[in-house]
């Protein structure tokens, strides 16, 4: 019988039908590094410093210049930016026709000067170095009053957005708070003040260590698990255990241990599904410098391994054909 | 300059970066019959009958009979489905972990028995009969007491989520009134209680034939427009000129007018964007017998051409590369 679940935090429901899984749909999908795509030309490639917009910041050898090989991690803008850093923003509301210029920043960090390379495959020190960069980047974005939102993200594999195979990771910065974060602060507000002052994703993690049929990964610092109400079959949240609304807080020793997870994570993926196309991208609170001691930062994972349909964007549920407890079961074997 | 736009109605913004077409992305792109599907596997084409469950209905010729050749439209019960019809609505909530079980129906409906047509390329009267099936499916899942909303939807092409080549539509009815339908409802009756009574989309329709830049096509019945604040591009929506919450209440007159407008929209696209895959949905007011009055429905067409990717999940903002009024210039050519 296929069952309704709610999400634990917002009003999102998903349809979890593993009956389906008994289409001819195989979990296994793999990126693999695009051949035709010659790192010769490859914009992230080292040697090619100059086919990028000039760097905003790298980790580079000491002695080497800006915008030449030596870097092991480099952020750039990006050549096409959804959103520009330059002038003042201007909200106009006109009857139906509301509009903002697109004021914001778009950055790209480029995770490794290897093409064929994944976080998966990475050596711990670099996934580390990438954290740190997104840390950097994040501390010096929030300084921007204009900027609301900073959305750290990664699109892996072409099917889930990636134009280019090179690892990169993205991030936005928006005028406004996204919809998505909206909900889920109203979610843990109204939470936060019915109980008296706890935090929704604390109780989640407490309940979800308690009944272990959906965790991943329990380390010193972090859980892994795929949620209650996972949109996305393998959909994986990576939670640190001490709440904290904000990933700027975030010291050196808790980026070590989040490096380890998600590189767990990912590499459990990578092992068990195939180097699969995914997204994930850190929720944290919005850089607005209101209060939002009820909200918790984390970092969701979600493989590409389905295809959304008129369904799904008709009503905003989703249909997940794998159990996330199904799911964490085969993610919990880890990387072979 | 990129542009964050508002939804008329909800509270969804995008950004609409027209420049970020300059990156290498062809809009051209097709959906060709697979020829890997053999006509004499396909469960959907005349002759396999007995590869469905039994059906619900059929137009066919007099003197045919039920589950054999004959029928031009073809309604059947999904074999795979994502809800179910047998048994009674049970929710329970469990502190953080809320599930119903999954009653509801899923329905295919055959839009034709020939295996490679599109409503783009069948006759006027045949996308006729495909539009009163609709109906007819509506006004019998509408009397069951457990089901609040009935969603008609069609996913065309395998990057639209169609698991089968063949021509077909889906319904899908949920035991509760879906997340996007409600923030539907939200925006229209917050905007006809704020005005004395008056329908936003009534007041859409108004202000963008009065604008004309995003008018597709207007016909004496329905507007067919590339909405402000499109999500997708080439995004459309087919509205009905005379207000009514509810599809199920479209006459005869109305559906012929209907058909017209579905099939010169979706021929344009088939034209001009190279047969893309597209999704579409009906968008009407629930059936829980609730007054609606003040909701309008209508049917979003959304092409296929862009991948979703980190920042569209980890904010529920939306990029779109094309400006509705390029998409509307464009389609406004008509078919060819």
């Amino acid at each position: 019988m296929p069952e309704l679940r709610k999400d634990y935090i917002t009003n999102g429901w998903v349809v979890i039908s593993s009956e389906r899984a008994a289409r001819p749909i195989d979990f296994r999908k793999s990126v693999a590094c695009a051949p035709s795509t010659a790192p010769a030309d490859c914009p992230f490639c080292t040697g090619n410093e100059t086919k990028t917009p000039p760097e905003i910041m790298a980790y580079r050898a000491a002695g080497t210049e800006r915008n030449s090989p030596g870097w092991w991690v480099r952020v750039v803008p990006n050549k096409f930016p959804a959103l520009k850093i330059e002038g003042e923003v201007d909200h106009q509301v006109n009857h139906l026709f509301s509009h903002m210029n697109g004021i914001g920043a778009h950055e790209v960090v480029i995770e490794t000067p290897e093409h064929c390379d994944s976080i998966a495959t990475l050596p711990d020190g670099q996934v580390q170095e990438i954290v740190n960069a997104y840390k950097d980047r994040y501390n010096d974005l929030t300084r921007d009053r204009r900027l609301k939102y900073i959305l750290i993200f990664k699109n892996h594999g072409k099917e889930a957005g990636a134009s280019l195979a090179h690892p990169h990771s993205q991030i936005i910065a928006t005028p406004m708070i996204p919809r998505r974060i909206m909900d889920e602060l109203e979610g843990a507000r109204n939470y936060w003040y019915s109980t008296g002052g706890s935090c929704i994703y604390d109780d989640i993690i407490k309940r979800e260590l308690e009944d272990k049929q959906r965790v991943v990964l329990e380390t010193d610092g972090f859980v892994a698990i795929c949620p209650y109400a996972a949109r996305f079959p393998f959909e994986t949240w990576i939670l640190p255990k001490t709440h904290d609304p904000i990933f700027e807080d975030v010291g050196d020793d808790e980026r070590a241990k989040l490096s380890y997870v998600l590189k767990w994570v990912l590499k459990a993926m990578h092992s068990r599904l195939g180097d699969p196309p995914y997204n994930y991208y850190i929720h944290t609170a919005p850089s607005d410098r209101n209060d939002y001691r009820f909200y918790h930062w984390h970092l969701e994972i979600m493989p590409r391994l389905s295809q959304a349909a008129g369904f799904e964007r008709g009503t905003g549920f989703y249909i997940n054909s794998v159990t996330p407890e199904d799911a964490a079961r085969l993610l919990r074997m880890g990387p072979e």
